[in-house]
């Protein structure tokens, strides 16, 4: 064994493990030392919120590999409860101390591997953090302490800091704990970074239907604690929330203090900087997971994915390239999912908003759809969005959000984007359908036309934000609702504008409507509104548009008949 | 509107509704006529199977359009109840039949498209096929007779014929209604056509665990009624079994009668020859739906690919290039899912045997896993089955088979396939993770890896067919199972060969190994078993593989101990 190259990994949580066992699997004789600062490896971390929560229901189910086992099963060593302080770059030697004794020791290695992961954002100087009944969620010892908190102290309020993705599953894991809950968010919407504005506000209306408290663009000045030291009070720069128990979720910051201090590179994003081959500035130095920086598959460009997903993948390749293998990391497309409640909400390379900001000019498709057959039990609405580039086709990036199966369609968007798939491609797929399982033109191929419909310049569409500014700004214009008389009375948008004529009355009635006005066509989820779009235009008039995915994807009030 | 063009489509199912609307849509001022024999037309035939197992309560939710509503919604004629005879190309005109008055009249067209559909086969001669009793099902009609068979003759015994895919779900919906179930298939297993062999053993024992009788390798030879012209028995070459319900599964044939008879070109499969624009043989003439072939995107090699999802996607071609638009459709990946009982089934691409019969030279990876994190509450084993191109790399087919989220394997399985995806673009594609939709590496990327590391030459799997042909035969190897005791306990394979080592402890008893044997290393999901073929490989041994897929693929008999 002596004779073999020796490979030592910092961090044990996704990454690092995933790398060492790799290299293991390429490399029988490699000598390989997994240092961990903590005493725990291979944590299920993103179980946590689930764990919090109560789905999941022993901790035993998140602790996903042993130390032993690693030394059984791949002959490494595994040294928990030990921190690396120094990387010596010209001697390659990594210098580690023993946090039990304080002893320095030194290992030498041939490649090292930097997974030393992310750390939760805590606001520089944040007064109050150190209080009783205040946690971040990263670790199995962060849910022990959140757990033995609601335990003991037995909490009523909960405050949650950030609608991130974090944010929105403690507020759930909260919640089915039983504490009223709100969530205080800088930004004026939940999962900001995520999702465009519209698909935000139907997040906004299942948290409220939840029962679960927003407080947007609000910014956190301070906690506040009782005599005992325990937090009682968010302080934000509009109000003060009382609270028995604060989740700070802020977000992460890659650790990479280690690598600063060896002056290995950092990037844009002020993560670890690593070529496609996962390799630092150092050639012998590799390093993956939250801890580097991802190139973004669609716009080239730098930007922070910490993911378990991403880490799993970040270490094989790892694993390969330090035994002598060669593979590459193609990027990540920022793909995320999240279920809230009852809604699965997921996103893929570029929101609209991104898309414009990286210099491409989007056509929005915003389709509405059930996720099997409409008239299979159990089937769900999902709204899709496609991001599609208007020059060239290209998708760029598709939210998804429903209580269906929206993974199955984020991953077909992750697949066709990764593989630089056009709308034109998108709407041939020969997906798999039968009733249970789709509807024979699926959400996706009814997405991608919608969204070639209107870069051939026959469908014209416009956002249902924009119908809402016009509405609140009293704009002259017509919303034309084109379902029928039961559907209008279960639920319209009650606005001046509104006004109902059915598809198939409107053939009979086009002459009372006015020539000269501006018509916006609207129904279920948009197939009517476009074909009133066209009919409307096939009778000479010269103004009509429908709005996109129209009162399913409309995200703002509506009113409620009898039925509903 | 009589300047317009004149289009008349054949066929008011599924493609010609569809070519018909799109063309309405694309053109306000084409003059557009539906000729459909029968009374009804867009049936959600797709759902009939559900609608006679009760899922589906209404015939009403399978009638997804009215005539009514294409002429007040489309402003288009639908003749129903009419028979379209003759076509006269020269005259561009097609002879319709009134079916209740006999009266004979000549539509002019200046584009024609036949949606003609298919016919259920049945075998020319078979004696009973017109006893009471025997059925088809592919018409609301035919699902409307047997839900009064069941209701008024009280049937205890049906017999399916035929294992496919409309077999597989009348067998379900036959059990739905509390009746005996046999199914009979000529060929030696079930879904013969749509997976290899090992994939159907598990669905034979889905069915065997839910009742359902099998008699396999048998030919039906003719159908006996009793003296009340009521069928009772279904006879075959090795049986005769009782039956008070039949059911004829036994695939389609294209409707080409018209197309023949105007000397339009067929193609090799005997269906309705077209180009990639949807045209046949006639220019003026375009075909689509289940009368028309398709190219295999991956073969190139025309196939029958009888769908309700390509029939739209067909249809709407059709609809743009008949009104001008230039429209082309890349072809079909035979994608098919079937819900038996408990399993979902998927296939997409190539099977391993199609493969091989293609002259490529598969790599297979069977791959067991979870379909959202194995921690997380209703998690549910699947098995992922991919076939790749050993030279190229490239994704040829999948076959996915489970309780769990199926479809959405499946669909990025055609996702990857029709954008020409290899296994490196399927292992490192940034699918949606979080725990309650997948595992931090999702049972694809594992299956994308399992057959990199094959074509490497790292990996050196062995198939559980070969597995069982070698404890058939008595051959001399040590189906070396590396799980814990109590996993052994649990379950496992009760062969002379098989010897337990738990992964654990194999690298301190590897001097008990015999060195000279074939070694077939086995645990739950191949995992462990590729692990422990590294590790004897790495300890010298010259003659080891693991079995693909391991216990959890192993579709034959095991040894269950207490736990189970």
């Amino acid at each position: 064994m002596g004779a073999g190259r020796r490979i030592v990994v910092v961090g044990g949580m996704a990454c690092g493990p995933k790398a060492a066992a790799r290299a293991r699997r390429c490399d029988p004789h490699a000598c390989i030392t997994i240092v961990e600062q903590g005493n725990t490896v291979s944590e299920g971390s993103c179980g946590l919120p689930y764990y919090v929560g109560g789905q999941v229901t022993s901790d035993k189910e998140l602790l996903i590999r042993t130390p032993r086992y690693f030394k059984d099963v791949s002959n490494m060593d595994v040294l928990t409860g030990t921190r690396a302080t120094v990387i010596d770059r010209g001697a390659h030697e990594l210098e580690v101390v023993d946090a039990a004794t304080g002893t320095t020791s030194r290992l030498p290695y041939d490649k090292l591997v930097l997974a030393t992961g992310a750390t939760p954002f805590i606001p520089p100087g944040l007064k109050g953090k150190d209080l009783k009944g205040v946690f971040t969620l990263t670790k199995i010892a962060d849910a022990h302490a959140i757990l033995s908190e609601i335990k003991d102290a037995v909490p009523r309020r909960a405050v949650v800091v950030g609608a991130g993705l974090i944010g929105m599953e403690a507020a759930e894991a909260f919640k089915a704990r039983g504490l009223e809950v709100s969530v205080v968010e800088a930004l004026e919407r939940v999962l900001p970074t995520l999702l465009d504005l519209e698909m935000s506000l139907h997040v906004e209306k299942e948290l409220s239907r939840q029962g679960v408290k927003l407080f947007l663009e609000q910014c956190m000045l301070r906690l506040e604690g009782d005599d005992k030291e325990h937090v009682r009070r968010v302080v934000t720069n509009k109000e003060t929330l009382e609270a028995d128990i604060v989740l700070l979720a802020l977000g992460y910051r890659p650790n990479v203090e280690l690598a600063l201090d060896a002056a290995l590179s950092l990037g844009v994003t002020g993560a670890i900087a690593v070529n496609e081959h996962m390799q630092t500035s150092d050639p012998d130095i590799y390093a993956g997971g939250d801890c580097v920086e991802n190139t973004h598959r669609v716009t080239g460009q730098q930007i922070l994915a910490p993911m378990g997903s991403t880490a799993n993948k970040h270490g094989r390749i790892i694993g390969t390239n330090i035994t002598g293998g060669d593979e590459t990391f193609p990027g990540v497309l920022a793909t995320t999912i999240v279920k809230v409640f009852d809604l699965n909400i997921a996103r893929v390379g570029l929101t609209e908003k991104e898309a414009i900001g990286a210099g491409f000019r989007p056509v929005i498709a915003l389709a509405p759809g059930h996720d099997r057959a409409s008239y299979y039990p159990g089937a769900q609405m999902m709204i899709v969005k496609l991001v599609t580039d208007s020059s060239t086709g290209r998708v760029l990036g598709g939210q998804v959000l429903g209580k269906g199966d929206v993974a199955r369609r984020a991953d077909v968007l992750v697949t066709t984007i990764s593989l630089n798939g056009t709308a034109d491609d998108m709407a041939n797929l020969d997906l798999a359908y039968s009733p249970p399982f789709s509807g024979a033109m699926d959400v996706l191929h009814n997405a991608a036309n919608v969204g070639r419909n209107k870069i051939a310049g026959q469908a014209r569409g416009i956002s249902p934000t924009e119908v809402h500014d016009l509405i609140r700004k009293g704009e002259d214009f017509v919303l034309l609702d084109v379902r029928s008389q039961q559907e209008w009375d279960e639920m319209h948008i009650d606005a001046r504008q509104s006004r109902l004529v059915p598809l198939n009355r409107l053939r009979e009635e086009v002459s009372l409507l006015p020539r000269d006005a501006c018509i916006v066509t609207m129904c279920g989820t948009s197939i009517r509104a476009y074909q009133a779009q066209r009919m409307l235009e096939g009778e000479g008039f010269k103004n009509v548009c429908f709005m996109d995915g129209s009162i399913v994807a409309w995200p703002y009030a509506v009113v409620c008949g009898m039925k509903q």
